[in-house]
């Protein structure tokens, strides 16, 4: 019964990541509401029953999605734990930070379930959880980066957070937005903050 | 004939606000989609046809709700540019900005609307015609507050606007969110940033 361990088999992971990318493609299109099981399953290319098999209903599937974004965080944030200069590490890696949360796609999607989040507590549950892990961590790496902690870590944290939260915003409303050009002024306020 | 004259009554003032609060609130809690014209004549407490007096479609209640919130920043930004000292008076109404961007209500109708917008082009064209006239008066204020201007001002008022659009994140994703403690750092990078 080899099938049924904890690891599940690679098939079965791929699969798994196909409904997830498929459902990403379509809550951003059309939003949570109008991102039904029928079509999820159609941009998937497999059956609802399939997508039941994996996910038991619509929030499942936001759960996975956040979980994967956090998993996706964590080992970022793991990077910088383990550079010999933090600061250093982190103005390097704002390029990456800025393109990926300027991605139009992952903007949508980052905007929905928000949206979401903020009418739905189910999906708001979600949502903190994975934001309290992600914060915790990044708090924790700002008190080390510091060496002289200044006890307001949480709170330069949530800045942080806010400033990378708000590029998703800032995709959406400005489509000239010059991305190359924001390194310098996110650096800037980084070092402020770090 | 004063009744088509360019100045609304004030009565009808009031009904159009009236109408704009409860669609805002319907927005909030049921998303774009989810709040029908119905729902909104019931919260607003009138006809639908009052409704559709003002408002030939639900898209046209957004543009008013955009377009409100932008008198309202740019009456903030005319208020930097009175101030003798344009710094010190943004460093003194950084609790204000906190305050706003973190009401949930607020956050819940600022993240509904930019969902909607990643996905509706005739959303997204109201969103982002509003926050080019925002960008460019804010962008000009750098420009003067500097005195001696780096060439960086339009990304560093991008990298302002995330700051400010990304707290609207925060209140959703974290319900512990201390505001009091977030000035300090905001402060922080606003002066890293001006």
């Amino acid at each position: 019964m080899s099938q049924s361990s904890a690891t599940p088999e690679p098939r079965c992971e791929a699969r798994r990541r196909q409904i997830l990318d498929a459902a990403a493609a379509c809550f951003a299109r059309e939003g949570f509401h109008g991102a039904s099981i029928a079509k999820i399953s159609k941009a998937a290319e497999m059956s609802s029953g399939h997508i039941y098999h994996f996910f038991e209903n619509k929030e499942a599937i936001i759960a996975a999605l956040v979980e994967r974004k956090l998993e996706q965080s964590l080992t970022m944030v793991q990077q910088f734990e383990h550079a010999d200069d933090v600061h250093q590490a982190m103005q390097e890696r704002v390029d990456i930070g800025v393109n990926e949360r300027t991605d139009l796609d992952y903007a949508a999607l980052e905007l929905e379930i928000l949206a979401e989040a903020a009418r739905n507590p189910r999906v708001a549950a979600i949502v903190q959880t994975a934001d309290a892990a992600k914060r915790e961590r990044l708090r924790r790496l700002l008190v080390s980066a510091r060496g002289a902690p200044s006890g307001d870590e949480a709170a330069a944290t949530e800045i942080i957070m806010a400033l990378f939260d708000g590029l998703a915003s800032r995709a959406i409303s400005n489509p000239g937005l010059d991305r190359n050009a924001l390194l310098a002024p996110l650096q800037a306020a980084l070092r402020a903050l770090t």
